[in-house]
């Protein structure tokens, strides 16, 4: 098994050697511009993870693999658009530094290219490849749409949250991951196993994400603490706390999420002293090892060496287990 | 062969018949919304024609049609946010009536549905079809990123101008028509030919359009007589006129260009005039001939019964003899 940082290395170099045409220049240099801002890689990386696990040339494996990473950069080349962004990874985002037509039509040129990209794989998986790759850019939409139109509903469901969060973010992981293992040799039962570890996986790790904005050791973590809480971000703490809170506790917070301009560190405190009160960290905590149980229940079916399993498990506790 | 109109109203019931997720609504009601607003079914009709032609079935070329169509329609979504348009068709644009967030995502999630319908093509014609249609994708992006910088250039040569049109628009006439036909059995030769017969008569009909908004009858013509060049518009007429006129009319046209609340009427005269005195719509009439005749040239070489090459030039001619 090649190590992640090897595969995460492979993506670097063949994104950087990736050549798009040089006319219309304002349709292809934003593609170079944001693929070149740099990023961990880690989805086209767990495509060729998946290669290799079953036995897979990595290297045949390098265009779909870069066709995950220009389509996650669409995304994220439109989500700044929606978001206002006017920086992405420490860089000007597209719009800003172009304009918003460019970054809008850019990203579509760049859908395209991720289309190009994918429909290299061999004639043999080239519909099941396409298939996974639509419902899971499909996924990745409904997901974007149902986090905007959260931001301006009063009360969100935590299964409503967490469905978001899987198709926001997980379902791309789990994508990537089947893709790769198709085009490694999976069987369609292992490829769609490694799907639901990546997709349950990507679910916990979200979720984690959530507590460590209040919990999260700041210097590990390398955030403000309580960045959510004075975003009033809908995270799945504030859901389950607005489901849990009796009716003093519901109003307490509510005025918190209603003062313009308040006190950072003391709205931070009240909104943290309140999801203590709760317990909301515990329960979050249990959330997690739901999604994460179901991540590795699917090791004990999957068809693979126990030396592989024993790589995934891992690879998916170095996303777990950050300190917090 | 089955009559145009018979092959539009086919496509015009399969886009009412087609239905997407409910949710998330914003996410793909807009879609519906767009498709609903009609128009003339023209590149999907052009598939089925296509595969008619060749003998193939058109009930088996219906979704690739659908996909046609579904893509065209991202494309003026997308094209509506750029270009501000509150109308199209007449009915209130998408990122009016809910907004431009929504607009973006719901064009990007219609162009996922286009490649879905478009993956529905038989096995043995899946790569070939995809490679044409992203082809063909690519093409309309990057026409369109021409047209718009073409906005805030000061000169535009009429070879860029035409291959922006090629681009933008007859592209995606040629690639319906290749897709169709590949569907309906044709060999790749013959595909290739009538993909030529549509992108050539695509820019004849464009070149015509622009002589239209001048020279056109308004009462069939249905438009303002000289909206472009209320407009600026930098036509084929225009751009030609600038390349051809002597120092002193190269400043009378540029000071019309500059001049800020003209008087319409007088500005339209007035333009007119210069073109009228630089031969323009001759030389335009002599353009649009050399792309017909282009056009009408695949029809020698197309290996089809001289019937059907004759319904083909019916069909091109009833688009270019336009009357003005």
């Amino acid at each position: 098994m090649k190590d992640l940082n090897e595969l995460q290395s492979i993506i670097s170099k063949a994104v950087a050697e990736t050549k798009y045409p040089s006319q219309p220049p304002d349709l292809y240099e934003p593609i170079s511009y944001i693929l070149s801002l740099g990023g961990k890689r880690m989805r086209p990386a767990l495509l060729l993870m998946a290669c290799d696990l079953f036995g897979g040339d990595v290297n045949k494996a390098i265009k779909a693999a870069l066709a995950i990473e220009v389509f996650h950069n669409f995304t994220l080349m439109h989500d700044d658009i929606m978001d206002r962004a006017p920086l992405r990874r420490g860089k000007i985002t597209v719009h800003e530094k172009w304009d918003q037509n460019v970054a809008i039509l850019s990203g579509d040129a760049m859908m395209v290219e991720a289309n190009k990209l994918m429909l290299q794989v061999d004639d043999a998986i080239l519909r099941p490849v396409m298939d996974i790759f639509n419902e899971t850019a499909s996924g990745v939409c409904e997901g974007q749409q149902y986090d905007m139109s959260f931001e301006s509903r009063d009360r969100v469901s935590a299964d409503e949250y967490i469905n978001m969060i899987r198709l926001k973010t997980s379902v791309l992981l789990g994508g990537a991951l089947k893709i790769g293992a198709l085009i490694g040799g999976a069987t369609e039962k292992d490829a769609s196993l490694l799907y639901t570890f990546g997709e349950q996986l990507g679910v916990a790790f979200q979720l984690q994400d959530d507590i460590l904005d209040i919990y999260g050791d700041p210097e590990k973590f390398g955030k403000q603490v309580g960045g959510d809480i004075l975003a009033n971000k809908k995270t799945f703490l504030l859901i389950r706390a607005q489901e849990l809170a009796d009716d003093i506790t519901a109003t307490e917070l509510q005025n918190w999420l209603d003062t313009v301009d308040p006190d950072p560190q003391q709205k931070v405190a009240a909104v943290t002293a309140i999801y203590n009160k709760l317990n909301i960290r515990q329960l979050a905590t249990e959330t997690i090892q739901i999604y994460a149980g179901r991540s590795f229940a699917t090791l004990d079916e999957l068809d693979l060496p126990d030396s592989h399993k024993q790589y995934l498990r891992a690879f998916a506790d170095s996303l777990l287990v950050r300190e917090y």
